[in-house]
């Protein structure tokens, strides 16, 4: 079959033939993909960045928001059938640890991460995961639609989620940055609250995007953000803020923006935050990373995204453009969310 | 009466006469004082450190750690009655923001903070207060015996409480700093769960009063602390970290042994905190910052304490000795806690 | 001024001029009545089936779901002033007593009912009742517009925030009821939760105005309704059942309708509810009860109804005809809620 | 192997041989029985009672309580290897549900009960069972010392986790009946609450017993239990009740004592519980029923055994005896719990 692989860090992956995907363990399930995202976290790891963390050896197929149809499934596997149409958590997991019998399946510590930790991801014809990362869709559905909620959507569904018992009627957010993962987040936020969302971005076509998938207020952030924040939600900021960001010193606006007895909950990434403890004690301020999610957060985003609560704007490419679309990626020219098709 | 007043920063406050502390609206209560405890943070108050937070108008009466007995009350006071021993939470507030009415007075903004704001604390034969302060303690109760819970107590209580959830048998929990704080909340994690518990201290005796309260193992803070916790609580750390220091460099420590997937609650403040948005993000971990408790959460901690579950170490002192105490306190020579008593 | 008194259980209460309404206490609050809705508990409390119970001493003036305007304030109230436009929580609480502190303020053992526990109510012009009862709404709000809100709101309110975190998207409901109570909790749950709403009614108007106000299916309830129930939602029925009726045998077909490991939430009364412990045992069920609601619940469902998430069809009389109001009640002659006006 | 099979309902179950317990699917899991717990639900299966809800078919090996040491397991297998000691949960599940995905197994829809679903328990020298079951011990417990922890004290563990965040130090709770899960039940509450505890029994030396473990006071159920609870607990009750017993009419007993705002957890069963909803509702009381737990229930409690907090009073018979331990049973004549040993 064909698929995307990395040789070497620094090099354009490339397009070769491998050998067909094949189960090979009871629980495995091997699946025709329908659609792989394409994902900055993709040129980071054609970088290296990732090589310290995840010491994948080389080479290995790219690709971790991939959805598609079941091809084969092992002995063992009893909830998914051939033919099914699937969405794949991104991090298929052991089912037996405690952390995944404690419904953290996030924190398994016997997972894999294809496309990521060096296992074959699903920028190719197939894919092998296991049964513990299937989500089985209405069968109608076109992988491709859905294919970057695995990775890019869970995310920022499992930050919301974690942040429910905050968001009580009458409560202020910030979504800080309204891109892949914020426009997801404020669509979550609209279908799951009633609390008052500002969306924070430095482009004004992504305020555009959030204001029509239902944010209740906007801000560009061209300097003078805080004051704008805190002239919508109050001098003393606002009690929820995701950060989506993360990096360059928004990570530092952020925790401003955030009110006295208030959460910040970190979703982006690549900076370095300083607080004075002082600071997080004297108003008693969290700060809570988010990671993923887990595939229950995956199932139930599948409910508000087959109910058309949710979407993301996406394009087709034929993968064997793959190479094309990640230079694109990289020089910034691609709109929306590009979707490789096999 | 007799009162020790603070005059002008960083020069030792004055036992001095002062009109006698009066009802003045319909839900005062003015307590005769039977003990007020010496704190760390009254040296920090005397040399100016809180000046700018909490813009205190000279001179007051400091002394923020109180207890004793019911001695006038407002017309609008209903649930204590002159003659009832209490103990005063530290923060009187006011009952009706939305705050104190979801049960998080902590967060009330129109509080204030005897013998901290600039209204006169209780280093002084009478206090003023309100109802909404007074926990009620059986009669026979010393008040200098339990002064000090009324901050560190309750402030320790609280960050336990808070992480209580994440506390299920199985789980190993650090407590750095087994000083005033620490030792307290060690007897609290005791009473209420069956977690393990590593005090970590620079101090041997602290270590050794650690381990009589019921630590399940200690560590010296000699520099070889953060090897010596992964020892106990496995190469990852412990799921629950309970920094009580948090200036120098131990917060970040307390960081470095919270595990993947943990929190590190924040209860000592000084220092700054400075984390990659990379490691909150990529081991989903949360710092939570913690100030001071709720009156349920004094309430319960007195539940604990008279019935001899958490007791904690301190020495009566004359009212007329303060300023010696403070001397001593400043130099390091006070062991367990000092109680001032009118 | 004129009010509408019961003097007799079994006599229609009359309208009568009494002495003003007056400030006689600190925390006290007059508020000049703008509407009083008309509701079926006020039949009960006619025909005296609330007299065991509250032990209400006749004379007193009915009317238990209030809004207006402060017209008076006692010394101690510091959070709303006069001409405030304010919606009434029915049931004034203490705000000291260990509930309130704890922010169960519904558990007040303290609490007084005006309307129902012989305290005067607010089928009258003025009403006297406590700063802890009072919700400011926006200056412009027309107090008939959300006075009915005031009881049968927050009670429906209350109980679909209880099941809030059961209530994942992929969670089917049932409301059993779709009057006063059950239209706006379809209403909250729209709101506030992407679960499935299945509305049952014995009427098919009240069913069209559940469809009308969000709904995702509907059913009559005609004797077949578990059967329809459970095509809907699956053989073993409903996570989550608001019975709103729980009078006849409504309340078994509600605990019928309830899946294994799911929860009914009883909000109706009057008939009895018969369990055998082995099905509570072995399907891991419970029964919540519901009892109104809570200050900050009252303040977050008008949120939702001055933004237009949450309203009620009400129709205003002057408070001269409050007794044919009260006959044509009796005769189920009203639709929608009934407002009076003085 | 030597197994004790029900061959007709009604009639004492027989030892004979049957073959080996074997692997037979890449999940399972065989051990080689340590100790099996001998409980009244064997009885109850034995008479057929069980018979209508399980439709079990006959013959099968009874036994639901086990612990032993991992004889063989499927090649999928990676959590346990063959020697490992190991207690059992007593209901395999499936482990890709999405109850059991989300932390709650024991809503698994498609799990088994060796034992009592008409798959071979425990009462043999081998069982079959899957990793999903399986908790590892230090290797040196003897199995037997721990069998009844698998059914009883799971059961007892998991209705008091339920119950945590409603034990706040303060608050005082009733355990109707002090027998095999109550005294577990008392034992769990005390390690891991400061709640007051109030045993409640027909049997003096039950009640000896729950002194012994920790009750802090009992109350013999001579008829006059109800006025000596609210003696104890107030007037209005107690603000959690378990009832362990919930048949006769014990379980109208635990109602009448569970305090406004509180909560009733059903543990037994057998009897009717009949409530006017009128009382539900008034006083916002909820009844939660509660079916043995999940696999963390029993890892923690193990965790709590094997530190010596949590103990059972059991007596070792070779499985040789296993009919003559049925008649003693039956005939009310076995103290403590009986486990038979292969």
């Amino acid at each position: 079959m064909k698929a995307l692989r990395l040789r070497e860090y620094g090099s354009a992956p490339v397009l070769e033939d491998v050998p067909d995907a094949e189960v090979t363990g009871p629980l495995d399930v091997v699946v025709k993909v329908g659609g792989a995202g394409v994902c900055r976290t993709d040129l980071h790891i054609v970088e290296g960045q990732l090589a310290e963390l995840m010491k994948p050896p080389l080479p290995f197929t790219i690709g971790h928001e991939n959805a598609g149809w079941v091809h084969a499934v092992g002995e063992g596997v009893s909830t998914v059938r051939v033919g099914d149409t699937v969405i794949l958590h991104p991090q298929p997991s052991c089912g037996v640890c405690p952390a995944c019998r404690g419904g953290r399946d996030m924190a398994c510590t016997r997972s894999f991460f294809p496309g990521v930790s060096g296992h074959d991801g699903g920028m190719a014809e197939y894919l092998r995961t296991t049964e513990r990362a299937c989500v089985v869709l209405q069968p109608e559905t076109d992988p491709a639609d859905v294919a970057a909620l695995a990775d890019a959507g869970i995310t920022a569904y499992h930050a919301v989620r974690k942040a429910l018992p905050l968001l009580r009627p009458g409560t202020t957010v910030v979504a800080q940055g309204a891109g892949g993962l914020g426009h997801i987040g404020i669509q979550v936020l609209k279908a799951l609250t009633a609390a008052r969302v500002i969306a924070l971005d430095q482009n004004e076509e992504a305020l555009a995007l959030a204001s029509a998938v239902g944010a209740d207020e906007t801000v560009l952030a061209d300097g003078s953000q805080l004051d704008a924040v805190r002239e919508l939600a109050g001098e003393s900021g606002a009690e929820v803020v995701f950060d989506f960001v993360a990096e360059g010193n928004a990570q530092h606006d952020a925790w401003a923006m955030t009110a006295p007895h208030g959460s910040l909950f970190v979703v982006g990434y690549g900076g370095e935050l300083r607080i004075p403890t002082m600071e997080l004690v004297a108003a008693e301020k969290s700060v809570i990373g988010n990671m993923v999610g887990t595939y229950p957060d995956l199932a139930e985003l599948m409910v508000l995204a087959q109910s058309g609560r949710v979407s993301l704007h996406s394009r087709k490419y034929p993968l064997a453009q793959a190479p094309q679309v990640l230079d694109e990626l990289s020089a910034n020219r691609i709109r929306g969310r590009a979707i490789l098709v096999p």
